[in-house]
């Protein structure tokens, strides 16, 4: 049950790759509207999809850790 | 009961990596602010956007961490 | 059981590096629109096309984690 | 005993990220202000918007660490 | 098993290399196309060329990885 | 009682991190101060407040660490 | 049949290195290519001659640790 | 006993933290006094403030190595 | 038999340096032949020089490898 | 015994996080006595304020390096 | 026998450091040959010197790897 | 009598990061020489004093490492 | 006898730290070579000098693993 | 007597940091010369004085190496 607890934790740690990549994204698109306040919208679009795409990878490992925690801790 | 612990432990872990995202991101934000303070509402609205998404990653970690603690925690 | 689980927690880490990767491209192609707003399009095709081949290897670790949790922990 | 001990401890360095994070954001906003002193009302909101998002990471750890040793601990 | 699971899992985070490489390729690509739009298609051409090698990679993982999974995993 | 003291040594290594944090925010604060002489007030409550926030990490440690000693210690 | 299976995990895992680059060949390709797009012949030799180079590296990796399923994994 | 040892001598290691962080803001310090000598009581006040905060980070390292050699030590 | 296969996938790792480092290379030297398109010749010499002393390392890594599998392997 | 002298080895560590960050503050404070020479007197006055609190940190973990010799060892 | 090739394949790995190391110096020394093509033959001359040099590091690691397969392995 | 050993390489180790500071701080002050020749004197001297209190934390370790040997050793 | 090996393998490894040296040094040398024809002859003697002292470290790292291999291998 | 042979190399590891840090120098020091060619003397004066001091400890992680084969190992 142990080793079950620490599996589904390293699965949800592929989230901190997300996090730092989602803060570098956000930091630019900041930056980015400053200096071009008019293109704003096109920015937001990017920085939107850059992010779902990068969150996605988090919510794999979220996945796989719950699938970790009730399918292979009910056995 | 130990290897339980120490899995809620490495799960909320994957919070290090939001917090140094968003450190990232509030810098470039208040810097951008500076130096175009007109277009702050627009800053303001893209840095709460990526933070959300990074801060998600840091609560699936939490919840991860809950899960093992009470669903795992009690077998 | 828990070494299957450590197991496709480490599959699924592959995404952090993904994670990583598409933050860093989103975060200049923010700064790209920004700077020449006509060409957005063109830029967000290459964003597009970058983010989708790293993504992949995300789901590379995913569907590698998906095996281990299904095939090998079912024997 | 010891391995709860070694778990509530590893979940509380979640918030050497914070640390990290929120010391970065601190140094470009006294930056910012440097550069913009009129806009330090704008500047100081953003940072402490940030901030607290990336303590809230370590409050997660703290909040998981308190959990480990009064629940785990207790059993 | 476990112990095949663990390969397997390690054979794929060479994908991880390969999702920040294509990462900082796509930055700088969209970062040339907002510079020179006109070269947009020798870019983009470059571009595939160099993530495709990239991907080849991270494909090499994936490949060790279904073979550990199928061929040592059905010993 | 080894693997206590080993905890409850983790548990202040989140320090670390706020003390690498605190001094990367004193460094600009202090670059800031010898552009902008004259803001030195609100440069100087900008840093304490962030550094306040860092330092609250490491007091998370801090307590964390001493619960173990005195609570985990002594059962 | 364990331990080779993390054997050839890790022989794999060279390819990462050759990941990370490639994409950064790639990345000051594709902007040299902006910068002197009538060179762009010469430059796409260049990175076609360095990224095989690192290719190769990438293949003695995927080549031993074939070696290591189908000859060490069969004895 | 030995892991007695080895927990005090974790615990000190936050004050590699503060050393690297002490260290930058130092650089910095020196480098705002050169830019701007007139400054230089306002600069090493924040000097000051910044490396007391570091340091205490470095004295709850120190104070748990203590009290896990006298109090831990002597049970 | 496990830990030459573990052996052998060590030895060639170390072409993963010779990756990143003729990746380096070709970055650099594209961006001097579009900074000077005619000494394309020399800059193409030094960097099959550099590159074959790069790819040199990663073949003696191949080498030992091979060695390990059929020499100690056999044995 | 050899527990304790791991321990103590590992204490005095805490010296090479000084020993960079000092090294750090003397390369710009050097560089500061070039820019200005005539403010030599306060560039080292602060450089010598900051490195006497980095090499404090360095100096607690040799004192716990020897209480663990001294007082541990001889138990 | 395992741990003899673990040994070889330690040692080998001394060459990934030489590998980073020629790539930074082809890098730049490609770069200077643009800038001054006029003094490629000394350029060049002082690649080769400092190359040789580091691949000689690489080379260390390469005989001691073979004396552990041949006069280690042997006994 | 093995561990002793280990633990005296450990505390000596200390001086990695002596040697990386030390190394920066010469570095600079070289290149401050070269900027501002007639202030070398000065320079000089605040390199040696950043030096020795580098140095100082290297020896440190090596001072433990001797009383480790022949303290701990003798027993 | 494989401890001895390891040992022997750890103990070469110094060089690679060398290895990345020498090519640091070796890259700004024919990067100032570029920039300054006429002082060649300097700043070769500079960069063997240092490189000699870089390559010294490699050495000792070479002696001590002959050391292992013939003196406590024949143990 | 495996253990004591590890202990020599990690201790002569130490001289991997001096090796990094020399080749740093160096690199300044060598664009120091072609900056200011006249001041060639005191440039080098000080590259040696810092590198000795960085060689030092590689020589006390060479002595402590020494010690531990010559002494530990004939116990």
């Amino acid at each position: 049950m142990g080793l079950i607890a620490i599996g589904a934790a390293i699965a949800v740690l592929t989230g901190a790759g997300a996090g730092i990549g989602i803060g570098i994204a956000t930091a630019k698109a900041t930056e980015s509207i400053a200096r071009q306040p008019e293109a704003k919208g096109d920015i937001r679009t990017s920085l939107i999809l850059g992010c779902a795409l990068a969150e996605a990878t988090a919510i794999y490992g979220f996945v796989i850790a719950l699938l970790i925690i009730f399918i292979l801790g009910s056995k």
